[in-house]
């Protein structure tokens, strides 16, 4: 393409309202415009990227055997009425009534399409396993849209959901998309982790995220630094050693302690560190209270105990059942507290001679011994981890890095299938309900995380899978031979296959340099009369920050082999 | 792809609700399902027939220099509001609001938001022209969807938008359009003419439809037998010679004629031929009267009746204008009618001694001649034109024929640029209004257009390049040698580029012959255990319903050759 016939509006500063820099990056580079609040226009430059990535989505998705189908983004409110999720989905799922006063939502997601496709047609078992997908647009009325396409109400999803006979079956579906979904990410040339999610309320057994790191990441992705574990924090878990304590075990103790509101306070009163203290969080579940223990420089991991629980939520309790327990909100310890369930993190019971609360204003016990001093119900992992714990595969070191999910596979097992009585009929001629996985890869949102993992101050160094040119080719003064020869190698690379955006406008050189950096094509090639005089073209590598000049006379060759080897 | 592994749910009966073929055999070829009323899933079989009519539409954009957009299907009430068209557009707009209670609506068509695009953006002639084009869902509340995905409310559609300094320049873009739809339906192999189309409501100065030949089509196209011109019925026009008749004016003659309730039964009664009926409608425009005159063989066309008038609507007069003109319903003739506008087709002024309405009730006139016994305000082609009539182009004979609109292309003008301020500046520096042009291809319309002009009472025959699979290989019996040449050929024609469908299924061979039809690819192969022992395999070419045996050691090579020369 020639940069003067395409539409590439560019922009020199960065728009008021973009807080992130893919977001920043998407509007100045040209590849997109903002309709309304989470609603955008994909330019021409932005969809070159789109249709690249999403040719990688497709090919990889019919590789391991899924079909490709297109589901309504119209869906009638009766199947979403049919799952339950009516009602469950709250304020995000967009509602309209037809002319006929007939409700329906515009699908956030399609468990129910599907599940209602192919409940009338799927028979046998012969006809498993099938998996389908789709690249379709998805309606999401987030309540605070912002950081471009990365939480937007409008967006592009790739979605599957594989159907099967079985949990074995399942598992090799699952699979099968996973490697699918590695593939895809590699071949982006994208820097990610596939990690253990929290399967929360769809249910379901078993469900990996994948995160491309990126310092924009809403997310925490904790990995070990020698082996592949990795997990969301929520869901990450570490290696507990035993540990002999060499101190000896004091007198219990309580003590007052006055104007002390944190423990940061409490812990340098008492001159002790904060690991002696027993936090001590206080919850109701059904009806019921819990007190979950963690060590003082560790927070409660809300999903691990609801999930041990087996709870949806956790409430924290309020001030009426600390009085009827008899402890006092900001004093509560597991002392004398009779009527609780109590549930201690791990590292809790290596605690000596520690500290936690005396279920009275201002008092603290001190020299707290976890089984001599009070009985768990419950030892477990309650705790978010930290950076440094050891890797509970290898004993490797964890650390954290921000991440931004870009794609979720997902064991739904029996869910759907059982609400909307979609079964099959199995070997024994018995009618059984489909075993379900689904499988999501945000489309625009990995364009933007792309681009937040690769760029610099001056714009998007993209991956060579997802860069809407391979070559941005410019030149420089206005001599004819300079002119020539662009347009000699503008056809050249062109009938060579490689996609070549030419910079022909007639603009300073300072704009046309600014542009390359912002529109960020691997290689840029500078046409200009010096350097052609001694039979050479300056090459830049946008992600490599490397220059070098290439022989005129030899360019395409130099120019395929920059392509196979650098880039 | 082998037919075991894919989901195609074919069905051996008519769907109840089906009533066009097309929807008929989508739904039993497997190639979708119905989801809601107007609202359809596609399947495997659907899809690939969808990518491949995108692939074409695509390319023939690009190759025109249209570039490709994405557009928001969400789109704010507001940019509605400020075209007018919120209100004018009626409840075929579907809309919705958003969670903080917004409006929005589900774009059936682009216009307001692409300009919305380009009037920030586009600020100069220099950047002008531009041809934005997207594939993208449709969202139309029809009130009665129906014929599956000829009228259906969601729906797939390429739309373009181009952006002109002026008339000539729109005349360059609007005619690359055409001749880049032109060369896409060509691809496509269908039968098609491309005509002349009221501008309608949407106003703008030239417009043209595509029409796809087809017995189900709800339009009809007027076409020259012998030249290529083609219009909508609504517009179609014809020659007119001028008469010298042979017959002598008679004195005008005042009859009585009861209970003759319709024009045949007038002029039976009074012996005479329909064509000597001076017909004559009454409408009210504007809050005046005008009389519209046609010979009584042939209907006022109120699409050219208001486009000569230069109004958006025609009403049919009331009753209260019949008797204040002096004139009554049913008897209404020109004689004597001073009041009232007088307009009358071409072929009117050819009558000699004809018949009128006498203005009393059952009276009319005999031997009334135009211009002796009336004037005329106007004369103008203001009928529709019928089969036989002479071409005004070459003086060819006009055929009609039923088609199916399956692309548009239109001059708007300035409509949408004024009404939303969209400007550029001129070589001297003043604003200008954009001129602009909007052109859209049905994706899934002209899809089923192509089954309506091509299939037989067994199924689809679907031209080449829409063709899900090139090839449907199937075997026959269970012999190690047919097994053996089916699994070899499936191997050697998908890596000769070839896409084959292969039916492993352990079906019957009726089934297999049955779907074979019904799903319709060009080549049918068939390996059977008697004619592999003879050296060859069988063939049927779908289309041209043509029977042959191939030679089966030399295969790749004549089915290489059928696809070159036959199909």
């Amino acid at each position: 393409m020639k940069l003067s016939q395409m539409y590439v509006p560019t922009l020199k500063e960065d728009p008021a309202d973009a807080e992130v820099v893919s977001h920043k990056l998407m509007l100045r580079a040209g590849m997109m415009r903002k309709l309304g609040s989470g609603v955008y226009t994909y330019l021409p430059l932005g969809q070159r990227v789109i249709n690249k990535f999403q040719a990688i989505v497709k090919e990889e998705m019919n590789k391991s055997g899924a079909q490709e189908v297109l589901l309504p983004a119209l869906q009638p409110a009766e199947l979403w009425e049919e799952s339950g999720r009516l009602e469950n989905y709250g304020p995000e799922l967009m509602r309209l009534n037809d002319r006929h006063d007939r409700e329906f939502c515009l699908g956030p997601t399609h468990e129910e399409v599907i599940t209602d496709l192919v409940r009338d047609e799927v028979r046998s078992y012969k006809d498993l396993p099938i998996n389908l997908y789709q690249i379709q647009t998805k309606y999401r009325d987030e309540i605070r849209p912002r950081f471009g396409v990365l939480r937007g109400r409008e967006f592009i999803m790739k979605d599957a959901y594989s159907f099967d006979v079985d949990q074995a079956s399942l598992n090799d579906s699952y699979q099968t998309m996973y490697d699918a979904y590695s593939r895809i990410f590699d071949r982006c040339g994208l820097e990610y982790r596939a990690v253990k999610a929290d399967t929360g309320t769809i249910g379901g057994d078993d469900s990996h995220e994948f995160m491309v790191l990126a310092d924009a990441g809403e997310d925490t992705v904790v990995y070990c630094n020698s082996c592949d574990y990795a997990a969301n924090l929520e869901l990450a878990t570490a290696e507990i050693e035993a540990e002999q304590s060499e101190e000896e075990e004091k007198e219990l103790e309580l003590v007052d302690t006055p104007q002390t509101t944190t423990i940061a306070e409490l812990m340098s009163e008492l001159g002790l560190p904060a690991k002696k203290m027993i936090k001590a969080v206080l919850y109701t579940v059904d009806d019921r209270e819990i007190l979950a223990l963690v060590r003082g420089d560790y927070e409660v991991n809300e999903i691990k105990l609801a999930n041990l629980l087996d709870v949806v939520n956790l409430d924290l309790a309020e001030e009426v059942n600390y009085q009827e327990l008899d402890t006092v909100k900001g004093f509560t310890g597991p002392i004398d507290l009779d009527e609780v369930e109590i549930i201690a993190d791990q590292l809790v019971m290596n605690i000596t001679n520690g500290v936690t609360g005396g279920n009275q204003t201002d008092k603290h016990y001190l020299n707290v011994n976890p089984n001599r001093d009070f009985a768990v119900d419950t030892i477990a992992d309650i705790r978010t981890v930290k950076p440094g714990e050891k890797c509970s595969n290898c004993g490797g070191e964890l650390e954290q890095t921000p991440g931004i999910e870009v794609g979720q596979v997902f064991k739904l097992g029996t869910k759907y299938s059982r609400a909307l009585d979609a079964t099959f009929l199995d070997q024994n001629g018995k009618p059984q309900p489909l075993v379900m996985g689904c499988y999501g890869i945000g489309i625009t949102r990995t364009i933007a995380a792309a681009i937040e993992q690769n760029h610099d101050d001056y714009g998007i160094k993209w991956p060579t899978a997802l860069a809407p040119f391979t070559v941005h080719l410019m030149s420089l003064g206005a001599s004819e031979e300079v002119e020539e020869k662009s347009q000699q190698l503008y056809q050249d690379l062109t009938e060579s296959g490689i996609e070549v955006l030419l910079d022909d406008r007639n603009e300073r050189a300072g704009v046309k340099f600014n542009d390359a950096d912002l529109i960020g094509a691997p290689i840029r090639i500078t046409i200009g009369a010096r350097s052609l005089a001694e039979g050479e073209l300056e090459v830049k590598l946008r992600q490599l920050d490397e220059e070098m000049n290439i022989d005129a006379d030899n360019d395409i060759a130099e120019i395929k082999s920059l392509i196979d080897e650098k880039i």
